[in-house]
Formats: C-alpha cells, sequence, structure tokens
C-alpha cells in the first residue's frame, strides 16, 4: 500500500446548518484527510458544487481507493418520490441528492438524515454500541434527531421521522428558525444558536467577566468560545450552558417517557461541553421522566463527537444501507 | 351453540382512570355482556378485587367457552422485573397484576398497557387497519399513548414507552396529575379533566347558556354532558372542546414530526366529540408540522371508541401478544 492511498476507503460527508465536514475512512474506521467547508450563504446549486468539491479534493488526496460516498444531510425526505423535501437549516428543497451526486461523482452514492447518520455510527461504535433502543440529538445551529429502535435506524412512514428538534416544548413560545413552521420547537430552546443568544444576552449584564473580556479583544461570540471559557469557569458561560442542558433535559424527559431508551446521546457542537451540558439535563431527567424509563436510561455525550455524523454517513456507504442509493448495484459485496 | 354461551371467547377488560370496562370477545369479534365499573376511591387490593369480580361476571353470564383474559391496564411496565411500577391515574404500583390475575381467575392471562391494547386493535380492525406506523392517544381521565411502529406494537426498551400523554408542551406550564413528576405534560393541557376544567371556568363567566342551564337544573358538569351540548351548538361547550382539539394539535405536531407516521388516531372518552375535536387538531398540524409528514398524515377518531382498549385487551389474548402472559403454555392455538 502506497503512503497517502486509502485502499477500499469510503468517504463519509455531514452536511450541517453551518458547515461541512468530510474524510475518508478506511475499514478500520481510520480517517484520512478531513476536510471542513463553511457553507454560508450558498443557494442549493452552489451548496451541491461545493460538496461536490469536497469530495474531489478528498478522492485526489487519497487515491482511487474510494468504492462509494455516503452523505448525511439535515433534510426530510419523501420516499416516495426520493426527494429532500424539508431542510430546516440548509438551502436544499426538493432535490434528488442521491441522484444528483452519483451523477457528479461517477461513484455509488448513500444519502440519510445527517442524525441518522450520527445514530448509526454511536450505535454501532460509539456510546450507543450494543444497544437496540437509542435516542440521538445533535445541538448545532439546529437540532437534529437520530433514532435506532428495535435495533434498527427508524425514519417514520415516508423518511421525515426522528425530527426531534422539532416537538413543542413551549406551546406559546417564540417561532421556530428558518424553514420550519412550528413554534416552541426544543431546537428555539436549546440549538447552539439558542446558547451564543443567551450568553450574548448575559454578557451585556456582565461585562466585566472572562467572556466580556474576550469579546472586547475582538474574539467572536461563538459556541466553541463559550464552551472553552465555561471550562474554565466563566459564570457566564457556565450559566448559559447550564441554562441550555436544563431545557435540554425537558426535551430528553419527553423523549424518555416516549421511547424508555437504553441511552440517549447528546452530539453536534454544543456537546463540546461535556457534562457541563449533560449534568442539570440528568438532573431534570432524573426528577421529571416516569419510571422506568428515568431510572434505567444513561445519558452519554456522542464518543465520535462532531464527527459521529460523517464517520455514520461513511458506515452507511460501506452498508448501503441508507435511504436512498444510486449506483450501488455496482458494487459487489 | 346454547343461547348465551359463548365457545372459544376471550374477555377483554380496559382499565382506566375512571372506570373499568369489559365484554367477552367471540371469534367474529362480537362482544357479549359487556360490563362497567367505577373504580374511584379504590386501593390496590380493592382495585384487583373489583377487577377479578368482573370477570367472574362476564364468565358466570356467557359460559365456561372463555379461554383466556386480556388486561389493559394505565401503567408503565417493567420487563427485567415483570412489574406495573406507574400508573398516573390509577392506584397500581409494583404490582405483578399478570400473576396476580392468572392466579385469582384460573385462566390464561396477558397483560399490556391500555393504549397500546387500542392501538393493537385500531391497527388490527379499525381506524389504522393495514397501516405499519401509527400513533395512538386516548384522551379520557388522563391521556394515555399507544405505538404501533413498522407494523409492532413499540413499548420501548422495558416496557415503559408510548407515553405520550407526558411529553412537554408547556416547559413552564402547571404540575403533571397525581403520579407523574412532569410539568406542562400534553395530559394537562388537553385531556378530559382538563376539558371539564375549562367549561367550568368559562360557563362561570355565561351562566346564560346552555351549558349554565343544565347545570341549574342540577346535571353533573361532565366531558360527555360537554359533548352532547356542543353537538347542539353550545357557545361554551364548542370553544372549550375546540380549545382542547388546537392544544391536542400542538401535541400532534411534534408526533408527526418524531413519527411520520400514516395516521394519528385519538380514541377515549373525549374523542365522541368527532370533528369538533379534530378540525382544529387537524388545522394546527397542517399548519405547524413538517413535510412530508404535515400532507401525508390522516387523523382520525377510533373505529371502536372507548371500546377499543377493550377489544384489543381480547385480540391480545387471544394471540398472547402482550407484554406479559401467565398461564399461556395452556393454550393450543
Amino acid at each position: 500500500m502506497v503512503a497517502g492511498v486509502v485502499e477500499r476507503g469510503v468517504i463519509g460527508v455531514d452536511l450541517g446548518g453551518t458547515k461541512l465536514l468530510a474524510g475518508a475512512v478506511d475499514a478500520d474506521l481510520a480517517i484520512h484527510h478531513r476536510t471542513n467547508r463553511l457553507i454560508y450563504g450558498l443557494d442549493q446549486n452552489g451548496l451541491v458544487q461545493m460538496v461536490a468539491d469536497a469530495v474531489q479534493e478528498i478522492r485526489t488526496a487519497v487515491g482511487d481507493g474510494i468504492e462509494a460516498v455516503g452523505f448525511g444531510i439535515p433534510c426530510t425526505f419523501d420516499s416516495r418520490t426520493g426527494m429532500a423535501v424539508q431542510a430546516a437549516n440548509a438551502p436544499l428543497h426538493e432535490i434528488a441528492f442521491h441522484e444528483v451526486m452519483a451523477e457528479r461523482l461517477g461513484l455509488p452514492v448513500a444519502v440519510d438524515n445527517d442524525a441518522n447518520c450520527a445514530v448509526l455510527c454511536e450505535a454501532r461504535v460509539g456510546s450507543a454500541a450494543g444497544c437496540s433502543e437509542v435516542v440521538l440529538l445533535t445541538l448545532g445551529t439546529g437540532i437534529g434527531g437520530g433514532l435506532l429502535l428495535r435495533g434498527e435506524v427508524y425514519r417514520g412512514w415516508l423518511g421525515g421521522g426522528a425530527e426531534m428538534g422539532h416537538m413543542v416544548v413551549d406551546m406559546d413560545g417564540p417561532p421556530c428558525q428558518s424553514n420550519c413552521p412550528n413554534y416552541g420547537c426544543l431546537e428555539t430552546m436549546c440549538s447552539g444558536t439558542t446558547l451564543v443568544r443567551l450568553a450574548s444576552v448575559a454578557v451585556a449584564r456582565r461585562p466585566d467577566t472572562a467572556l466580556g473580556l474576550a469579546l472586547e479583544e475582538g474574539r467572536e461570540l461563538t459556541g466553541p468560545l463559550i464552551t472553552e471559557l465555561a471550562q474554565q469557569g466563566d459564570p457566564v458561560c457556565r450559566d448559559a450552558i447550564g441554562e441550555i442542558g436544563r431545557r435540554l433535559g425537558i426535551g430528553v424527559v419527553s423523549l424518555v417517557n416516549i421511547f424508555n431508551p437504553q441511552v440517549v446521546v447528546i452530539g453536534g457542537g454544543v456537546s463540546a461541553a461535556g457534562d457541563l451540558l449533560l449534568d442539570p439535563a440528568r438532573a431534570m431527567v432524573h426528577e421529571r421522566a416516569l419510571l422506568p424509563g428515568r431510572d434505567a436510561v444513561r445519558m452519554e455525550i456522542a464518543r465520535f463527537g462532531p464527527e459521529a455524523g460523517m464517520v455514520g454517513a461513511a458506515l452507511m456507504a460501506r452498508e448501503a444501507g441508507g435511504l436512498f442509493n444510486a449506483g450501488y448495484s455496482e458494487i459487489v459485496a
């Protein structure tokens, strides 16, 4: 094997609301040539082009041993038409993404919801390994949801299910973001976007904190900055993450009552806050959920962290188990 | 066959928060000798005795062709211990109900959550016949939930799942009823109990309505009275049912986003209001849920109405497919 060349590899692509993360994954789950792209401001054509470019960049870097590409995209699907029909946080609408990508790339392509890919990763090789009933939430720009029920990814009747970020937790709450017509969704209460907003409001009242000084020095107010300063003890950042954790816990109470899962896995950028986020959520579940789910459920950070979606997309492509597959007849197992 | 004798029959028992409904169901799903009991004010021993008495009454009436008894009870279960662990609206706690009943009755016994029985009935022979992805809510004293996912009743990891009545729709809402430690549950927002409370508050301000006059004549303020007067056009009763329907719709939006079901079935006493209840709920779903679930889902009243749980319990007993079975080795199919 030549150095820099991945044999029998698959490329996993995780498309979020803010950025794309992609890499080549070999048979041992080692990741080669990660690439990141910001997707802010693109229209659908621009996004498709950028995604194709990212995949080509990786193929060029790792050699011609790539057998397939898996995509996790932040959409609901309609299995009757093969279309990605609705994306709360990405410029995708009524597009047969698997066909478009298979044609552009000339490779077998598998496509599923991004959080479905993440739950596949975590259930196979991550924090939920060996579990049959798994609820996963990714806290990033928005909130994605993935379900593993009776050991299989659950997508609902037509492929539009598992959107737990869009369950109502505050019926008189604010309108949801961008393309969701709902009000008071979990997503509006505890996404990464909301974390930044909470910290922004709080720091205006407490400019003499580490966060206030960092902003004065010109640093941008982002989720990673809040996590970094919270871990150093900044009270504004700790309070903001704690409040997001409590709100997350309220959503998880509902999910424990509905699914009685073995484990609830939290991924996405906000999950970098670790137990600062999970401990208030766990306390809420312990206080408010029904038995036996309340005492039996574990709540864990995704072992693959922000890479769970990418690795899951690659696993899906290797197994050709996504919601939509194009070109897979060419592969002989 | 002697008149009054049911051959190859099973008894279905539906235990709700307020009353028990039981009957013998023959192989053609005809119901023989229905019986009703109020359960208000009983402790666990009293309840078990009353349930056993009701079953014996039916056996006496229909002859000795009864082969098994199915119970739907309003509890979560723990499959590790065989116990009914938590009942929001009934005096049952840490009881191995299937064993207790099998011993008392000397018959094979199957036990499951009451709403799981209702969803089984509706999916086999009711409003969801032929569907694989079904969400059912029973609106009575509380709100029960039943799920059919990929064609099978879904109970979660240990048997504690499908409690959709205890998902949060108002995170700053009031404490849930009796034995649920949660706040702002769907149950607190749109159960039959809440319907009566809404009408009670409204009629105090409008005593000159049909409802006001009925109460003046000494009628008791109940869900059935509200439904009856709403269907005759009383504005207080119509408004109360409409408000319950809108709140129900908010819960169903979440369930459509989570499950992307083919059909959402509404049972329980409040469902007697029919489209007065469902139309505002449907409008909410149409306005707020995500595609493709929003346009694809049907919302229907349970075809078996308040008898869905009883018939489902009987179907379960015939098939021995409940969460817990005792004595079923005696039955040869």
